[in-house]
């Protein structure tokens, strides 16, 4: 194809993309209209009866009456100049780029993007609005590979539609140290990935709350005259995440809250890794999903009905008030002669001689890593039709702030992550004499304070909001109907909360989502939470019940290796307060720590307001509560966190009556009290003093790194127990006099 | 009602009961026929034309000629002694035992109870098969409350049974210490209650594991002469169990499996903890169920409908290929005046003041804990019917015995779990010289060996088995057609793949049951594990990949913290084997430990068989595998785990040769060495040598304890990376030099 024609179709595109930006009312956006060939068929969901398209090569010749003069033209180019369509050769470049980096690497997942190149290519070359130069401009639709191992599709795409962070040599390092296109899609590694996906189930999850952020800021800031959120989300989803429950979860969450402009692509290729699927498969998904309220499309040829996707995705704009699955029928590893349709090229490079194979069969003459001029110059469009649309946007926004100041001045808090002014000083003091609480009862005193000064703070609880104390207060339920409130009620399913929660935070950097229920059952939402530490997602889990003082319900539901096991854990904040300052402290720190989730484990529990605690101690993760002794020398240290601070506090009180010197450390987050100098960590626990006492309601685990092997860590190494929490605390040892027998052991 | 009276109507019940079970090819159980006034309407499922009964609390008077000429006598009975029918007394008694027990206990879910009781009453009193008197009656019905927090419900049918778990003293002890009755339903302390829920949806799952062994364990046993095993798995489910993932993951695999003895009861109250279900969960559930390929019926009045119950039953147990789900609509607080159906009954005690209310409304006049004599007396035929069932089961497998005996002799053995004599002389040995291997394949290897001579050794992956290695080769799959082979596909579904082998576990001592994922996806099913360790489920937990050694598939699928979660969590095992020996200690401990699970965590790559290793060393938890000093004081000890041992292996080769005392432990389960003699330990570790160094591809948090405050561990406490395997080992410095080096800076 000559470069002139070639830049004929792209001009054309771009002129009918852009032309009709600026009518931004429609959210049906006209790009949907074929670029190419082809008509659009009339098409009605699972009814459709249109066959499965032939996998010929050829475009297809349509009835002259189904073409309109404007795509005659292009048509007319296309077919003078080369053989194979422009599309589909669009299609395979994806397909090859996939192969020869995984061939390259000698390893990845090569069958996925072969079987979606066709909707990933209309996807990012005919429907979706973003801007290749900022891939972090606002208002971009967002699209989520939840079938992560299939990244090189989106390094692909990422790459033709022009994104600085997927260069040639970039495919070429995927898989390898230090590169931009590691082995799952990351967004802390490659702008354009919106969320870190590959553990299966996530990434649908995540696109739920990609959406849910969109419907909920569109409610609070679009103005009758002024669209100005108003984005799509897409995801493509696998067999594997179809599995998992967490999808369900998050589905079923999508049905409910309506959300319209969700659009998930299912790749229904009938192969995961132990082979058919019919093996451990045989659901109706479809049909799950309209139980689920969802509006489902099938497209059964997703290798070649290149019109049937793009009328399905049509179709899916139209249906407002229910998210749309299209379950797209493909052939995993589609073009390779010998591999395809089998599991052998869902995970492992094709080999030499099945991708010359493949070349063969797809008639692909190029060497690897190459893309055709005509293909290039046909993506290169992105480029300026993505500054464009920024701009446009921009002036759009100009126009908001000038009718709408005090909105806008919000919703730029919220795009840019910038912290309103002052906010902390809405956080909560108290002092000894304020009353005893439990500190899930002062966690909801700091999250309604919080609430007025932070625009982007919302969250809620896995159908524990009455018990994890979350509820805000002035705001009313987010639901179908009224999505611009700000509690979100999640029901009783914590995994899907969690990626839920990862998908808002990643929306916009100033979006602070909570979510909460009880401490023990970050065990069902754990894959979500690492997701949020990896993800660098700064989600706040407001987990109550933290240990054995929540009593009778016994040992399913008392928290023991919970502390430990997340204070294992890279790039999380693990606080554990203990009184109300405490708490205070570990919000301040939760909403400023953005790029690091913040777990806070809070009592069902009264404590008591202890002398001593603020939150600038908590702002160290370790400090100094009370100290009768001179020199940093004291007799010895008692460590105590969240509600066994106080036993160390009553524990201390008596040594000291008996003469002792002791130091009460409070010691509410590790991770802060690592990052702390070494002379600020020697000034709260001198190594020369090695008469330590640590008392907590968790396991042991771990302790000996404060209290070294001359100390002793009070804990809990078993399972808990159903009795009133007083009974339990006392049966297991954790009570003052235990820590005075302990303090006069070590010392 | 006159004490003869009631016993005509018990004699009569047990009189149908029992002279029916000798013919028991007839899997439909004759009890089903209604045993007091109630016909059987006709009813047809979804479609069923019966409107919702009245609420009237008297027994409905039926047209004659609906009554047989047997019940008919009872009727007059019934309706000359009493006001109300024997058979709503009983499930009044049900209510208000759990009523009382909450309000004694100030604490617990009475809400549950008081709706389902009377489904629950015609479980235990008409449908289920079993002995109170041996609670692990091999061929019993299971019954698993998967909402576990209604646990007054199971405790009141277990006392009305006659189970000597639950006397009225326990009763009066719920929720307090060392009683039998904990907050939620716990198989470890309640004989009679078969698994432990609580954590919403576990419970369905672990169903979906009971009902599997049934049907495997017929499948292998029954002959067409004598149907041995035989039993059906009922379970109660309500909103917050049908909201979790991990429910739809085992229901769509109980559809797959095509479980037609499961029959699962649908709580529909329509009331969770936040209120109504409305703001969570509108969902399809009846149509999601027939998505997963389940029966569904729908009982539009579980409050007063019992011949609805009855009839929803009957027809569940004709429909053989599927499992099914009944609806249940019920009114959670069935009887109390002021809080029924509102989620203040959910979660917490009447109060006095409703609870006196609520007797007066359900014209209860008794003290609290009461059982009318009638209705005792009515109960009382359980314990000799239930003897009667398991004398003539016994019967029956004598003859099985006779006919069948090593048939017999290998289903004894999973019947009270006594393993083949010699059959750890299966677990293959290594020497140094046998090839180097990944532990993933030494796995299989082990897994192979084992099945052969464990008859109740079956599992699988979640869809990872050709990258898990665990396919038994000379077994299919457990399919719908196949239910006698032994390798399950799960699918992408760990969460319920743990939970239903904790159902597997949990059904007969013998079967021992494995399943596995990559290492990092653990996370997906901690909280099934944790129940496998709290339950007291000997589950074997094949976990590969199980670090940064799996390489480009990045941080996603690199597990750094888990190995330091698992080792913090009570009652597991956590074990790291290093080579092949090794592997086989760790099944060696994995199979003998039957009440408490086993983690393995098993390299995807290749290493080296180590002298020195061996399945004696991995039974003491942590050994020495070289050594060159003397008098127990080697200059420095290097500890490693796991595919690091090799690293340690080699570094004190080049100390050795510049002249250093170097001693190797391998500590391949911290819990095993733990549990070993001061002296053993004092032997391996001694205190006296501080220069200590340890290294493991993961979290160094916990190690603190074996290296101690001179020592250094080194380990990674950071995120993965994606990049060949090698790569990523020296970028992290997880290589022989730094050990090297670290020796050097502690010696």
């Amino acid at each position: 194809m000559a470069s002139t024609s070639s830049l004929t179709l792209s001009q054309a595109l771009l002129a009918r993309t852009i032309s009709h930006h600026g009518s931004a009312q429609s959210s049906d956006h006209v790009r949907l209209s074929p670029p190419t060939t082809f008509s659009l068929p009339s098409f009605s969901g699972l009814k459709s009866t249109n066959p499965p398209k032939s996998s010929s090569r050829r475009p297809r010749r349509l009835p002259a009456r189904n073409q309109r003069q404007v795509r005659a033209a292009a048509v007319e180019t296309l077919d003078v100049t080369t053989e194979t369509s422009l599309l589909e050769k669009s299609v395979n470049t994806i397909r090859f780029l996939a192969i020869d980096a995984v061939e390259k690497a000698n390893s990845g997942h090569p069958g996925l993007p072969m079987g979606c190149a066709p909707m990933g290519h209309i996807l990012y070359d005919e429907v979706m609005r973003y801007n290749p130069k900022n891939p972090y401009w606002f208002n971009r639709d967002r699209f989520v590979l939840s079938a992560g191992h299939g990244c090189m599709l989106q390094y692909a795409l990422l790459h033709l539609a022009g994104y600085d962070s997927v260069l040639e040599e970039d495919l070429k390092q995927f898989r390898q140290w230090g590169s931009k296109t590691p082995g799952h899609p990351e967004n802390f590694e490659t702008p354009g990935v919106e969320v870190t996906t590959g553990p299966l189930g996530q990434g649908i999850a995540n696109a739920v709350g990609l959406a849910l952020a969109e419907r909920h800021l569109a409610a609070r800031y679009n103005k009758p005259d002024v669209e100005i959120v108003d984005h799509y989300t897409y995801v493509i989803l696998g067999d594997g995440c179809q599995m998992e429950g967490i999808s369900n979860e998050a589905s079923s969450l999508a049905g409910h809250w309506g959300l319209g402009k969700l659009i998930a692509f299912y790749d229904d290729n009938h192969i995961s890794i132990d082979g058919d699927t019919e093996i451990a498969f045989t659901e109706d998904v479809g049909a799950r999903f309209e139980s689920l309220g969802w509006h489902v499309i099938w497209v059964k040829n997703g290798n070649t009905g290149y019109d049937d996707i793009r009328a399905a995705i049509k179709e899916a704009k139209a249906v407002k008030d229910k998210p749309t699955l299209i379950k797209v029928t493909t052939t995993i590893g589609y073009g390779s002669p010998n591999k395809a349709n089998s599991y052998s090229v869902h995970g492992s490079a094709l080999g030499a001689k099945e991708v010359e194979a493949t070349r063969k069969n797809l008639a692909w003459p190029y060497e690897p890593f190459h893309v055709p001029e005509d293909v290039k110059k046909h993506w290169s469009r992105h480029v300026p039709e993505g500054a464009s649309l920024e701009t446009e946007w921009n002036a759009k926004f100009a126009e908001y702030e000038k009718k709408y100041p005090e909105d806008a001045a919000e919703l730029k808090s919220i795009i840019t992550g910038e912290l309103p002014a002052g906010w902390e000083k809405a956080l909560p003091t108290y002092t000894p004499e304020s009353p005893a609480d439990a500190t899930r009862n002062l966690s909801q005193q700091n999250l309604n304070a919080l609430a007025k000064v932070l625009p982007g703070l919302l969250g809620g609880s896995a159908d524990l909001a009455s018990s994890n104390m979350t509820l805000l207060k002035m705001f009313g339920d987010f639901q179908k109907g009224t999505p611009e409130e700000r509690n979100v009620r999640f029901g009783v399913r914590e995994h899907g909360m969690g990626s839920i929660c990862n998908g808002i935070a990643l929306h916009s950097p100033g979006l602070i989502p909570y979510c909460a229920t009880f401490f023990v059952f970050t065990d069902y939402m754990r894959a979500a939470i690492r997701i949020s530490a990896l993800c660098e997602g700064g989600v706040i889990y407001v987990m109550t019940h933290d240990s054995i003082g929540l009593g009778e319900d016994g040992p399913t539901h008392q928290p023991i290796e919970h502390l430990a096991s997340f204070r294992a854990m890279p790039n999380i904040l693990m606080l554990r307060p203990a009184d109300g300052n405490e708490t205070a402290g570990a919000y301040k720190v939760a909403v400023l720590n953005r790029k690091r989730p913040s777990i806070l484990a809070l009592s069902r529990q009264k404590l008591p307001q202890l002398p001593g605690t603020s939150i600038e101690g908590v702002e160290k993760g370790g400090y100094i509560v009370s100290d009768n002794s001179s020199g940093n020398k004291p007799d010895v240290i008692l460590v105590g966190t969240g509600s066994e601070l106080p036993i160390a506090a009553d524990a201390a009180k008596e040594l000291r009556k008996e003469g002792k010197a002791v130091r009460v450390v409070s010691l509410v987050s590790w991770e802060l009290f690592d990052e702390q100098s070494d002379a600020y960590k020697e000034s709260v626990l001198p190594a020369a003093v090695t008469a330590r006492v640590s008392i907590e309601a968790g396991s042991t685990f771990g302790w000996e790194k404060i209290v070294g092997s001359k100390g002793k860590a009070i804990g809990i190494d078993r399972f808990g127990a159903s009795a009133p929490a007083g009974k339990i605390y006392k049966e297991f040892g954790l009570t003052a006099e235990a820590v005075i027998a302990a303090a006069k052991e070590v010392s």
